[in-house]
């Protein structure tokens, strides 16, 4: 009796058994990439002859980077995958396939690891970036590192470390919405629904431009990528505050709930858009609203890039830092 | 006063530090196939055209895989990114370079950190296989999830679900010695030293035969991991015990710990050989002795796959699982 009335937990089904599942989840990939995928010492995969490989990692911790009251398992499972997907964006790489190292304590309960497993699967499938293998353990907390493969034509992905005095500075979409949901669901009580959306068409297009200049994804928030942008550059930036893309009803909404726009608008983070330059010369001489053309997006120019070292412009600067 | 007389901990680096730590450490990694390496959004590898990409990923979870008591922080970090070299092994491909998704708790001691992460380094540059990005987050216990990438003619790569009726089965190396070196440095509450040894030469060697059979690398067990290369085939195995192959000396230090030999070398895992099959078609008739010349490695013919589900000769087969 006992068994029929608790939940299933990972310790019912052992190691082999949630293999297995994954397993069936993943059957119905298809990616024209894929060679071999989960079920081996290892995954295959074919890019293109010509092209570059591009890998990235990142990984969702619960009481870190989630909590099982404010996110469903399958948003943590889409968001593992999605925000290396930004990472691929910002790289102006196309997705090739992606693994995840999965640690969870046994007495998980197993409506919960196929919810993350399935959310992981959908994402993987909306963006053509089929899960290929990956490793399970046990472990205190709950945790996914997802890797993922990416692919972009030889010697053109974009760069962080790349600016030049002159360049004009420019900003996909909106930032500051993910915090405001965050802050929202949690004087609610409520799930946070708001996932990020990998600008990968907008990398893929900076990246065909004939010059194009440094990129990097807002993650830590606009004032910390902007520093990462800077790094080792010896180099500055003058930003011009109001020009700082917003989305709309933002400071009414946060007026209401008693939070700083500017706050949460530059040092909020997780909105995983682009923060990237462009040069002056013949080919980059494009307007906001032929790169919003281009990139499929709207794109705000935001400042320039000076040879005074420092960042002006900005009220606060501080971004997300773990330890 | 304080800050001098104790241990520094992650916090007292902050992420960025521990991030700029690696960067420092990994440096002076040079690969040919690394274009841009840790720093980015992303790192970019540059494999040579007509080959297929081949990825792994294998966590080392604190408790679980390992204790600080009994595995130095260094043997932890080359540990990591071994066994995940031996799957590259086990699918004939050559290293391109890998990725880490660390956590650890803030109260970390920093030189962990810094061997765990030196050891990485160090077997990353004995294989040619740099470390190319990660990820760091807290987390209630240390762990790493390690992902390498390589490289395999296309078409090539080694399978494990490929055994036919009547293909023999061989071993590299020898069994059991992972197990008793384990087993040992618990008796005695030493560190364990002896580390796994990938296979990558032998697996390449074995991808380059005109028709090679089934691969896997021994990390469950013998009788686990032969169950993993028969699944599926509705095929079975004839194993002859005492052709599967033991270190020297192997049964006289089971008996003085008191251990059962045969327990050990099929079920103790962590051995990290290969297990695979070859047909006796044209080609692949190739003697023992022939065998441990190309592979430049002993090999040990153990038995045969035949038409008959299950395996035979083995007094007992199960392997480590999670869970």
């Amino acid at each position: 009796m006992r068994t029929l009335l608790r939940m299933r937990t990972l310790s019912d089904v052992g190691e082999f058994g949630l293999i297995a599942r994954i397993e069936r989840l993943a059957r119905n990939q298809h990616a024209p990439q894929l060679v071999l995928g989960i079920g081996d010492d290892a995954a295959v995969l074919r890019p293109r002859a010509g092209e570059d490989l591009v890998v990235s990692t990142d990984s969702l911790v619960e009481d870190v980077h989630f909590r099982w009251r404010t996110q469903s398992p399958a948003t943590v499972g889409r968001r593992g995958l999605l925000v290396n997907l930004s990472d691929l964006a910002a790289m102006g790489a196309r997705p090739l396939g992606c693994t995840v190292a999965w640690a969870a304590p046994p007495q998980l309960e197993l409506r919960r690891f196929d919810s993350l497993i399935r959310g992981l699967l959908a994402t993987a499938s909306e963006f053509a970036c089929p899960l290929v293998g990956g490793n399970l353990s046990k472990a205190r907390e709950t945790s996914i590192a997802v890797t993922v493969f990416g692919a972009v034509k030889a010697g053109r992905a974009l760069r962080r470390h790349v600016v030049r005095a002159g360049e004009r500075i420019f900003v996909t979409g909106s930032l500051g919405g993910a915090s405001l949901a965050l802050a929202r669901a949690e004087r609610r009580g409520g799930r946070l629904r708001r996932l990020p959306i990998p600008r990968l068409r907008a990398g893929r297009a900076l990246a065909a431009l004939p010059r194009p200049g440094a990129c990097i994804d807002i993650s830590d928030g606009f004032g910390a990528d902007l520093e990462h942008l800077l790094e080792g550059s010896g180099l500055g930036a003058e930003i011009e505050l109001q020009k700082v893309p917003r989305p709309r009803g933002f400071t009414a909404a946060c007026a209401s709930l008693g939070l700083d726009p500017d706050r949460l608008c530059l040092t909020g983070g997780e909105d995983y858009e682009l923060l990237f330059t462009l040069g002056s010369d013949a080919g980059c001489r494009l307007s906001e609203v032929a790169l919003s053309r281009r990139l499929r997006l709207p794109v705000s120019e935001v400042g320039r890039i000076c040879r005074r070292p420092g960042v002006r412009g900005l009220p606060l600067k501080r971004g997300w830092r773990h330890y």
